[in-house]
């Protein structure tokens, strides 16, 4: 390890002790007086109350309901870090609640919550919903993740798992432009996705332009989607017929993979353009970045460390290289989606997000680079209005 | 309804509409820049992450858990409005939860829940509870609070539900100071208590210092109770033996009405000391008051419209009268109580909220009005450093 993380490190737990995290609830109107007192609290929120009580809608108009969303995981999921519980998974989700304040305007909430079980945590969020605008499910084991925010899509409220949605949205936006510096029609790419986690189910499903149900993947044929592509898991190559696959993972093999190719990365990525990790280190390796077609492109999101160093894979070959790290170029991060999409559920009052939006959420941010170039084929996170931007372009479609 | 109640409605309307609700989630530290983010973020979040998953506890000292309280209710009985829904909670909840940062200096969050099952909801605090440092139940009807609330005892953070809770303690401070200006020892007071609810079976537990599970209820030796003490529901006195009594009236009563009276208020009250009323307007007349001894004593805390009206309850010979409005003197007020309770819970990181403790609150409260008299019997609520005393007289019973 070197110094500055080292330094990284012990800064950040300073810094997390001497606030006692780092979000607050705050007051908006502020009770100084006995008349604010009435107006804020009783007799007078009584009415805003039988408002509310007279049509649930209001409920937006008048509780902090109508611009906040919930963040809730299980902590099973942590970073690359695993199933380190809810306690501990806390710093995390109260940093996305302020990231989504901080990047996109919208208020937030962090909830860690006590239960694995999917069913649990189905009827948890249900639950809580008339608290919320939305839900951002975080840091949920898959295939678990898959089965909980399937059950949660019709109830009146989005829920939308980041790990998959926010990720896939930033890496396609990615690609649509990498494909532009490589002169190569987006339609025509063939990428290689190494993990079959949340993150590559989710990429998986969006490169290919299908929608799926727990077990069964559809072509949105109004989508653009990429020529081919194969995940991997530890057992290699994805595909049809191959044992020891879950249901989500038997349902992207029969959209994918059309050559049937099996075995592991080196051995079936010859002639591919893109590969892309969101496994951990040492799972894209030179040899494999070596077989790939011409100006190759990888991005290799594992964070902190990526599947290959971003030096290592321009050794190898590599044309554009992306990260999940900021000390590189091209930072594939989800603060880039995820507070314009719950912007646009906020602004937009959303009750589900659909492909489509997710799709314009990605155009958007590729269309904020005019000029690609091999350094800078994503928007910086800090792009004014960046998060108004993505909303707007979500709207449109909604 | 006169003109300063309607303009009291529509201005808190158009207050909720204007603010859209009234708290806010809001950073401490902000993402300013890359190194910020890589501290609040990825990649250096993973390190107190790791430090709380070596070490639960540390969740106190690295996020907003430690300084944190949930205010949850499933809106079966808001404010006098009844059972209005969860939507239609929300804004008590928020307001309690503004309360509790304005008065206390503690943060708060409100969850208003979509069940009224008490298995479900027992459960939904149980599931939640790593992310907080201790829960506000509210607005939850009885007697379902009870069960509910004896059930989360033990959950390893405090759970306090402030309707009953919160008015006890205020109500014993205010009966304190009133016994001194009536020149009658505490201990000797009867007491008319007119509401079975949530908060009248906690002022009954709390004045006849008593510990109750849910089918039985003990003497607290080491605490001072009033004499005697009648309840009163919709049926009348409730007496050992009565018909239609839940099994928390079947407990109080074997501990409360110690000459079996049985019959309505105005037929029972003869030579009582003190009437409460945490009912309904008109429970309380001035013919029950004119058969009370001598200096009779009228808390009349329904809101906003008290069951006798202070100048009907003085005409009929009230010799001192409180109330839930800011608008008479004496105002019976949780906000007295719970910011208090809660610092206590955040400073010193309670497991639970004993009985001493609320003696302890209740007792100190009294003791910051130096000379009672009719009129000032209990505290202002905008005291400087009320929450702060309170919370020192709890932690000294810890």
């Amino acid at each position: 390890m070197n110094t500055q993380q080292q330094t990284i490190k012990e800064r950040s737990v300073a810094l997390h002790k001497e606030y006692q995290g780092k979000l607050e609830t705050t007051a908006k109107v502020h009770a100084t007086n006995r008349d604010m007192l009435s107006l804020l609290y009783t007799p007078g929120v009584a009415e805003p109350c039988l408002e509310i009580a007279k049509d649930k809608s209001l409920s937006y108009d008048l509780t902090l309901r109508g611009r906040t969303i919930a963040v809730i995981s299980d902590g099973t999921a942590v970073l690359g870090l695993g199933d380190i519980g809810p306690e501990a998974g806390m710093p995390v989700m109260e940093g996305k609640a302020l990231l989504m304040k901080e990047f996109g305007g919208v208020d937030a909430f962090p909830l860690v919550i006590d239960t694995k079980d999917p069913a649990k945590i189905i009827e948890f969020v249900k639950t809580v919903a008339p608290s919320f605008a939305g839900i951002n499910l975080e840091d949920i084991s898959a295939p678990r993740c898959f089965q909980i925010e399937e059950a949660l899509q019709d109830i009146g409220i989005p829920v939308f798992h980041d790990d998959q949605h926010g990720t896939a949205i930033v890496v396609r936006a990615a690609l649509l432009n990498a494909a532009k510096v490589v002169g190569k029609p987006y339609a025509s790419l063939r990428v290689a996705l190494v993990g079959a986690g949340a993150a590559g189910m989710a990429i998986a499903r969006m490169l290919l332009a299908v929608t799926c149900t727990d077990d069964h993947c559809e072509l949105a044929h109004h989508i653009e989607g990429v020529a081919d592509l194969i995940v991997y898991d530890t057992k290699g190559a994805i595909v049809v017929g191959r044992d020891g696959q879950n249901i989500y993972k038997q349902a992207i093999a029969g959209v994918s993979n059309r050559e049937k190719r099996s075995g592991s990365l080196e051995e079936t990525i010859d002639g591919f353009d893109v590969v892309i990790g969101v496994s951990g280190p040492g799972t894209i390796t030179a040899e494999a970045i070596k077989k790939m077609s011409d100006k190759p492109i990888v991005c290799a999101l594992a964070n902190p460390t990526p599947e290959i160093m971003p030096e290592e894979a321009k050794k190898a070959g590599a044309y554009i290289v992306a990260s999940g790290r900021s000390d590189f170029p091209n930072q594939i991060n989800n603060v880039l989606a995820f507070p314009g999409i719950f912007q646009a559920v906020v602004r937009g009052r959303l009750k589900s997000i659909t492909l489509d939006m997710k799709v314009a959420a990605s155009n958007k941010l590729a269309s904020l680079i005019t000029k690609p170039t091999t350094e800078n084929i994503i928007p910086d996170i800090f792009t004014e209005n960046l998060a108004t931007m993505v909303a707007d372009a979500v709207l449109e479609v909604r």
